[in-house]
């Protein structure tokens, strides 16, 4: 049997480059772009090659914790435990640190980022068991062998041959083009960020290049996040380090890093559209060649080439195929003048089930919301609005100010400002309600709660 | 003074290439692209210069009723009696004959398109000056001086000089761009689709050349329009008389039949894009130019060039600059596949206000009912659905089986199936409703009405 491994799954990323798709509260680790899995999901399975589910640790985001425990109530059976939720991000050198104090000593640990894609065949396990042999000396960084001179990543220059592959000689930062063609010739590898190491030989080097790291994490994990620095391990350990050595990943890799990314990942139709369809979306296409299309609403195009079209709910981008790093820009403007569009979808999870919103007018929202079967929202008040319910599917139960009552479809009731208040789905079905709210404050942060089953 | 005309304004056209923008039931002499006046209202005020208000006369198809009431009632004060409402749409020399036979005998007439836009400053009324000199003797169509060797118009070979015009050598259907550079080179003109003549000419002309038309409105209108051919002013007279005349228009004239020759018509900003906000609308655009932007959502736009982004509340359009003809094979397909979307934007306008689909789901369908001051809907009754009725701003009166209720903000009422109902707004703001629909079938067509102040 093949030896085995732990696995740190990095999931606290925010990535603002696949805006509109992926925002603040849903970013790129959770969307389901190529599939009906997540990115995320699909690095659990991954992790499942070298690791046995109590041996996989994520590391995430406080904000993400119930997406995190949706995508693996899908997939699997990780201990709860395992899911480490930071407080603060804090980028990628305390939450492996955190992760391997968790894991301990004398283990060897695989660290994957959750949201690039590869092919987890051959070439992937034979990569990782040459990282195994190497980890015993050395901690391992994968690189990947370039495709085109792509000036979007960092480059690592291999020194010695190992065997199973070579010490570093030198971590690149992203280069211009003509540099990055003379990498790409001298045979340099892209950096993919995946690592691999024994956590005594990692503890030592943090304790010795990144000290301030090891020190902050003394404490307690709240006190240890306000006071750790914001480092990546890239900076703060790979690139300082003389034990370090790349092995080359020989797959097929995608960062998704950019919509430019997402349409080489997707599969293309015969002129070239790469296509994705999402609820609502529908595509027209005339005389329309080499696209990339992410549709979510009736969508024609005629005699357009090279273009990126990211139609969401509420947010449209058109780029020209090559310009999408200048995503980030637009994210900066709308960041910038405080525009919630780049935090949320018009449609928010949740761990009862999630929300809609359809409409916002002058003094009213109206949404429609969607309880699992069996799960309820928490009891709650609202100072500034009230509330009218209409059941379009499925059976409540509403309590209100003490008094219980069921509604069945096309029943309604009305919560009056100030009553406290619970919504729960007591059915096998989803239950489906449309929610009036009125009032002069609308903001979601008007909500006092008085008990939760999901502990917010 | 000058000499005074009577005016036919058409107003019947269904246009199918300004799709997603215009709509079955919003055809494109309604909209309001370039202010906040519709082609219809420019069109009546241009009437206007030559013609008194009970000297306008407007045909177009019963569907428009309540679109030209509304368009009208901003503007002014053409006499009902002059609306002539057309059963069916059977191309324009029935419609011009129908009215020609109302305004009656030995009138000099104009026939003006009412989806067009001109400058209507001094070369316009010296043409039509002109014109009205030859009228006497000829049937008078409109020619355009080209800018360019556009295949998308019919030409006039103009003959004989007559001083004011000339006499026409020959109609010339659409030409190849090959054939339109030799017209533009030999002086032809383009046909406008406006007309001058008397109205006695005009109707010996029709009994000679077109008996069938002049047969059928022998009888009443709704016979008429069952028998009358469907037939143009251009095939079944213009072409085949020997007394037509062309008076060059001199004037700028925009026919608005493309987003290309939208995009024509609107101011550029710096870089050479057209930006149409509608209600929602936003665009950030970087390093993009030459595009015809017209945007109901945040739209980010990122290095394009020479594109025509047509984007409304549920259909998205994305073309080429010069390829906008296409238009109508987009607007084909639809058809052929019955998608309700090429008949009406998620906003329906009604004589009482106008309704917007929220969203439409399994066994329901949630609405924002806008009903303008001192208006109501029909008495009214539905066999399959249920409605709630949330009322969001403004005040309502409810009628339900007889009993009166009035309803403020945050106040609510159910209608179960088979209630005669009725919705109205006593006050002096707009009143504004949230609907859910519940029912199995929710079509527009389960509605029975009792008595209506629309004559429905």
């Amino acid at each position: 049997m093949t030896e085995r491994l732990k696995t740190i799954i990095l999931a606290g990323g925010r990535g603002t480059r696949l805006w509109p798709l992926s925002r603040e509260l849903l970013p790129k680790q959770f969307i389901r772009i190529l599939d009906n899995r997540s990115l995320f999901q699909k690095t659990v399975e991954r992790a499942r090659i070298f690791s046995s589910p109590e041996d996989i640790f994520i590391v995430t985001n406080r904000e993400y914790k119930f997406r995190i425990l949706d995508d693996l109530s899908e997939i699997g059976d990780i201990p709860k435990e395992n899911i480490l939720l930071e407080p603060d991000a804090k980028n990628t050198l305390p939450a492996i640190y955190w992760a391997v104090k968790v894991i301990g000593d004398n283990c060897k640990v695989a660290v994957l980022p959750s949201d690039h894609i590869m092919d987890s065949g051959d070439g992937y396990i034979e990569s990782f068991k040459k990282a195994m042999k190497l980890a015993d000396s050395y901690l391992i960084t994968f690189g990947i062998k370039p495709t085109k001179p792509h000036t979007g990543y960092g480059y690592i220059k291999p020194g010695r041959n190992l065997g199973q592959g070579y010490e570093v000689a030198e971590f690149k930062e992203k280069p211009d083009l003509e540099t990055a063609m003379q990498y790409v010739e001298k045979g340099y590898f892209w950096n993919s960020g995946m690592f691999m190491f024994r956590t005594d030989i990692f503890l030592d080097e943090v304790q010795k290049l990144a000290p301030e790291v090891a020190e902050a994490f003394e404490k307690d994990i709240e006190e240890a996040y306000r006071t750790v620095p914001e480092i990546s391990i890239d900076y703060g350990i790979m690139e300082k380090t003389n034990r370090s050595a790349v092995v080359p990943l020989d797959t097929y890799w995608n960062d998704l890093g950019s919509f430019d990314a997402i349409y080489d990942a997707l599969d293309k139709d015969e002129n070239g559209n790469a296509i994705r369809k999402e609820d609502g979306g529908d595509l027209l296409a005339m005389d329309s060649s080499n696209n990339l299309f992410i549709v979510s609403r009736l969508t024609s195009a005629i005699g357009v080439e090279d273009l990126l079209v990211i139609d969401t709910d509420d947010a449209l981008l058109i780029a020209k195929k090559g310009e999408s790093q200048k995503v980030k820009e637009i994210y900066s403007m709308l960041k910038g003048r405080g525009d919630e569009r780049i935090k949320v979808h018009r449609t928010a999870y949740r761990p009862w089930g999630s929300y809609t919103v359809l409409e916002t007018g002058e003094g009213f929202k109206i949404k429609r919301i969607t309880v699992l079967p069996s799960k309820r929202l928490s009891l709650q008040r609202h100072y500034h609005r009230s509330e009218h319910w209409v059941v379009v599917s499925g059976i409540a139960r509403v309590v209100v100010d003490g008094k219980e009552i069921l509604l069945r479809q096309g029943e309604s009731t009305f919560i009056k400002a100030g009553a406290v208040h619970r919504l729960e789905n007591p059915g096998k079905i989803p239950l489906e309600v449309i929610e009036v709210q009125i009032g002069q404050y609308l903001g979601e942060d008007d909500i006092e709660r008085f008990e939760d089953d999901f502990g917010r």
